[in-house]
């Protein structure tokens, strides 16, 4: 029989010692962690460095994930891989020669755009979309070239299924939930999702309640229900968890992941000047441990054991095997 | 009588003691001077610091000017102001507090987007041109309140008029010829210069041979003709010179101008592989002292003495007057 793995495909937490052993309990043997919003390379230098303090300080619950058999490791070790992941192409400033730099740094992942217009892509939060810029092209081929995955979560659909067709290699929505369940600019449409699961990317499900059916109050039935409906639109294949879990984290970090600092407004996001703060999680996902109450809600909404497997880990495990390195011919 | 003032609109030159020198001789009191294309903030401020020493040791040439009471004091002491400005929004990076930064360091223009997408409008070479961004739009209104003038010389023409009609000042075009006297990429649709100078805002006419009929070939009196057929359609007073002169740069600055960090191609703008380098100036315009030919091509082409000085720097004079500074009530 094949192991079983559980993967996480997005958090940015406040982290710390206690989430690090919650991790352990929710039985996590992966967690693409955001490190950085809109930090420049030096700035994202330094959260590296942080990292790897950690990696140093809590090699018994952690270690530094760069390939998906770092996974397996961590699997066998008792330990939680952490995957790096940005969710702006910030860190790569104006500089093509960087994606390269930070993949040898250990980055997996990098988002082509983040709510607003970048020098790559256009973001959700745009007007107008006008697709995958000059630059975005050659980043992409460039990209492809050393195995960092493009993440379109906060970019808009006109991007993103640009992106799709521009990649040579399957692409990933990390944290995300259909349009179809829950309408809000963040959400993605059926076509984008038909897109990129028939073109072998991955889309991971979004625990974050903005983007819930009914927000904090969603059920977990409601929930599973969806990854249901799901499964049946798009095969089980490309499906994931992409948790989005922000926790310990001040009301100011959110205030800053929406403002950064191109604005001298305030802009609340999927918020509202009178809902300003992180939103409550729902009563069944209020931190790592909670895994174990999506893993039993697939199952009460008649999932198959498999089927289970494969999105709460399985799938996400495959796709990293074929994306965290240099193309093979 | 009033005093006649000679400006131009944009410079990137390789600067020097000689060129400074072919400035005196060319009558100039102003010369806007590109300080940065594709620099972050801390780049800028090297070349800003580069400026400096220049300012300290030719004083008998040029002085930094940072408001048009600035060229009056130049012209009166035999000097040429030096006005900073910026071809791409890269040095005020993903901050919009770095705008009244560099203003308060003496820039005062500020291209939104050069040939590519930026983070704030989409440049004339991208297929696609979505407009002005979220951050777009914060940044214009930052840009008009400190007194930073938008220019939009590189810029695709939706960009550039959502520019005009959100910016509550005159933007301009510091350098750039009408399509229907040279239809390229770079050059500016009629459309575009009438909303332009109907607001109040400038066109400087560039002497770049990639804007020139005919290239190299340009005749001064096709040239100057086009002038004369400007100031029938637009009127007198919108119009002025940004002769883009590079002088004695290497064809390397012009590779990097193109192609900054950006790509791993080359991309050969509005050359091509045949033809990378700089292209050779016209004969009647080589470098600062032919001021003096543009002058009096105006007047064979028949151009009143009036509508002469006013376009040889009357106009970029009035304009920097109500430009610079911060909004008056």
């Amino acid at each position: 029989m094949s192991r079983i793995y559980r993967i996480d495909g997005l958090q940015y937490a406040n982290w710390s010692d206690r989430i690090f052993r919650e991790m352990r309990s929710g039985g996590l043997d992966a967690v693409h962690a955001t490190i950085a919003y809109h930090e420049n390379f030096q700035e994202t230098i330094v959260n590296i460095a942080k990292w790897n303090q950690l990696f140093e300080h809590y090699s018994n619950l952690i270690m530094h994930g760069k390939t998906a058999d770092d996974i397996r490791i961590a699997q066998k070790t008792n330990r939680t891989a952490i995957i790096f992941g940005l969710q702006n192409p910030s860190p790569i400033e104006d500089d093509i020669g960087l994606v390269e730099i930070v993949h040898a740094l250990g980055v997996r992942f990098m988002q082509l755009s983040y709510n607003n217009q970048s020098l790559l892509a256009t973001g959700c939060y745009e007007e107008e979309d006008s697709g995958i810029t000059r630059m975005g092209h050659e980043v992409i081929r460039e990209m492809n070239r050393v195995g960092l995955v493009v993440d379109m979560s906060h970019s808009g659909d006109r991007s993103t299924l640009e992106a799709i067709e521009i990649s040579s290699r399957p692409i990933a929505i990390t944290h995300a939930n259909p349009s179809w369940w829950h309408p809000t600019l963040r959400s993605k449409s059926d076509t984008v999702i038909k897109a990129l699961t028939q073109s072998g990317g991955m889309l991971g499900f979004s625990l974050y309640p903005h983007h819930l059916k009914d927000g904090s109050a969603c059920t977990i039935s409601s929930f599973c229900a969806m990854i249901v409906d799901a499964v049946e639109r798009y095969g089980v294949d490309n499906l994931g968890i992409g948790s989005d879990l922000c926790q310990d984290q001040p009301d100011s970090v959110l205030h800053w992941m929406r403002n950064g600092c191109w604005t001298k407004e305030t802009d609340y996001g999927e918020g509202s000047d009178s809902d300003i703060g992180f939103p409550d999680q729902p009563e069944w996902f209020q931190d790592n441990r909670d895994f174990n109450n999506i893993a039993g809600g697939l199952e009460d909404a008649g999932l198959p054991v498999d089927d289970i497997a494969a999105i709460m880990g399985g799938n996400w495990l495959g796709f990293y095997d074929k994306s965290f390195g240099p193309i093979t011919k």
